[in-house]
């Protein structure tokens, strides 16, 4: 028979006790009076890191499951099933922003967690093992890569590559020197050929505002956006603001402000979005023309046709605004920074978190979604079925220490993983 | 017989010799292989403007003319006229910025010194007593205020104020204890009632590109622009670029751009100016929406009323941004840093100049033309009749050492401001 969701039920008291109790290891930045008022500084591989993962093998183990710890130090805790065979996998990560939250990553872990608790007490026997994993510095906050663990182990990234990444604060401390410090240096290869998985769910806050403003209450996640950075440099011409007429300016504050209104409306038109988060101009006078201004043009889409269509588009622009003036005009450079093609989640795994949804709200209160940041669950889906579940944040909230979800939605979406993650091994067995 | 125009020639050579001898006091800045090839360090109340002052001060004695040096440590060299009276003056300023060129206040000051010379040689006796004077900081390049001296006589500007301005790079360091240190502090009153002008002249290059663009020679220069400085500080919402929607974005930079174009728009519409030299975001990264922006905003307009108008706009089109989202609203704030009314120059002198400029070339290459930038006679005109010559000057470049105008331009503004010197005195008498 095979398994239906909601045939076991997590505990929303103990997955919110865990969570806290271990927040303890790295609570910082106090907001509040209660006790689970304050943040979480728990960089990567720092002492609070070395405590949590103590814990989090003891508790694995004590619930019947191997050990495993790979070269990055990701661990993965399998509980046997009937047949033998590459894990279905519920996993997230432990570390976080310098001035963290409370949920983000650590309510992926501590979910799984329950889901495992809950399946051990009802002496659930999976088809096939069924795993919970802690991806090392998924945040890049300390050592600056994010998803840097679940990278090396989807072949994205080096293992050598990823061992010599420093410390941003202290450029003598390397990633492969903290995990020997900390006791975590695995001898698992940290590969999917070596170390594979059959499946990747992970549960997540959205760190957005769309479920909380809908009011609904659990996202299915599709995939990731495509998303591409660049840096756009205006040259224009340093001149006397009282002096020059219009006619007579190349402006590169006015050349950037037309650029970056057509580069909202080009990803508005498209679906997608467009930010400048950065912004630089020189001279600095008050009543001087500025000669260079430089800023950064971060650009997603869903899909990466349509981000390659806004790319084009903008640059068409661009290349106006540049030609608008005919007597003096300003150059507009476009310098490349980063490319992250868009990740589509399996429809097997996607489908799995939609039906165990919908068996715990009404459908209206389910939401199909893109995520908009990386998550390790995007390395994942590059090599296995992954998908993921969103449930809502206070304000869209997330990397602030105010970074909250109700201890109800919490447990709805560990209730969520648990059936998605027991319905999949359901359909592999079929 | 009134004055005609023409009746004396200035002579072009030793005006232009005149003007890189002197130059030999504050050159600095190497462009180019020839001699003059420099531009100008020569702040106010330095050493190198001591001597050139000094120079003045000979070279003015040897043409017959009374020297007088008021509080501010300007210098009044008169030639006495027929009648006696308030003479007609001929002036501008020999300080410069650090890194300056050979024309700004340089030409103005030593065009009316070949002015005299040439009336001298020929003997001329004026209706009324004829001045040439030196501004004592026009630039507020050392002492932070510019038309330092014509301000205060002028009287919007105390005495005990402008002792009081320190050096920018060293506050022990007054302007009342350097006009004292180089022997420039005089006892005539620095004062329009004990030491009136009946006119005062000035030939200044343009320092924006109209003239040269145009192919015209001489700018009949009808006032100066009102303009008014402002902070604007708008305040969004910082989120995550990748998993805010713009629907739920407050995004300042974004909010900014449409200001900056707006307020483009306004002042275009209403024939103004509008300049944003200045610009600052927080907090700074490739993948985060601001929470704050703050610019300035330079707006200019010939007229005080258009002016007030181009305020209004700006400001109706600002809270019009600010309301644009529905769900996130910016907040918009103002500052205001500066306001500087419009001058009018008095009909008189504009009319003397032209009718000068007009006499010395086709009246094709003469245009009527608003000075963009602040002058020693915007300070004038509000006691008394004021006039000014622009002549072009190479791709409207200036406070930069390339600063350049050709000799023969230079000589033609001289013996225009000679004319319109010499047809405004000839009026007076009529």
């Amino acid at each position: 028979m095979p398994y239906e969701p909601r045939l076991l039920t997590i505990n929303a008291k103990r997955l919110n006790d865990t969570i806290h109790e271990t927040c303890e290891w790295g609570a910082a930045h106090r907001w509040g009076d209660a006790p689970t008022e304050t943040g979480m500084c728990r960089l990567a591989l720092s002492d609070d890191d070395k405590l949590v993962r103590d814990w989090f093998v003891k508790e694995m183990t004590s619930l019947g499951c191997e050990i495993k710890i790979d070269q990055m130090g990701s661990i993965f805790a399998i509980r046997k099933g009937k047949k033998d065979g590459a894990p279905t996998a519920m996993g997230s990560h432990l570390d976080t922003q310098p001035t963290g939250g409370r949920y983000d990553g650590i309510l992926g872990v501590q979910a799984a967690v329950e889901a495992m608790r809950t399946i051990h007490e009802a002496g659930l026997v999976t088809e096939y093992p069924l795993a919970v994993v802690n991806w090392t510095n998924e945040e890049g906050a300390r050592f600056p890569k994010s998803l840097h663990a679940s990278s090396v182990w989807s072949g994205q990234l080096s293992l050598e590559d990823a061992y010599a990444l420093c410390d941003v604060t202290n450029p003598a401390v390397s990633a492969g020197a903290e995990l020997d410090r900390i006791g975590y240096k695995g001898t698992v290869p940290a590969s999917h050929v070596a170390n594979p998985l059959a499946a990747h769910f992970e549960l997540h806050i959205e760190q957005g505002p769309v479920l909380e403003s809908h009011g609904q209450r659990v996202g299915v996640v599709q995939g990731g956006q495509a998303y591409k950075w660049f840096t756009i440099r205006i040259n224009g011409r340093d001149s006397h603001a009282g002096t020059t007429p219009f006619d007579y300016r190349a402006d590169p504050m006015l050349a950037a402000s037309q650029f970056i209104l057509a580069a909202h409306e080009v990803a508005r038109a498209h679906g997608g979005l467009a930010t400048t988060g950065i912004f630089h101009l020189q001279p600095g006078s008050i009543n001087t023309i500025p000669n260079v201004v430089e800023f950064t043009l971060d650009i997603r889409h869903v899909e990466d046709a349509k981000l390659a269509q806004i790319e084009e588009a903008i640059r068409a622009s661009s290349a106006k605004i540049a030609a608008t003036n005919a007597r003096y005009q300003c150059t507009i450079e476009w310098e490349p920074l980063f490319d992250n093609a868009a990740t589509q989640f399996h429809p097997l795994c996607t489908g799995a978190v939609e039906r165990a949804a919908c068996a715990s709200v009404p459908p209206g209160q389910v939401r199909k979604i893109v995520s908009g940041a990386g998550h390790d669950s995007c390395a994942t889906s590059r090599i296995c079925p992954t998908g993921m579940v969103f449930i809502p944040c206070r304000e869209g909230l997330s990397h602030n220490p105010r970074e909250y979800s109700t201890p109800e939605d919490c447990a709805l979406g560990a209730q969520v993983l648990m059936d998605a993650a027991l319905l999949f091994d359901a359909q592999r067995a079929a």
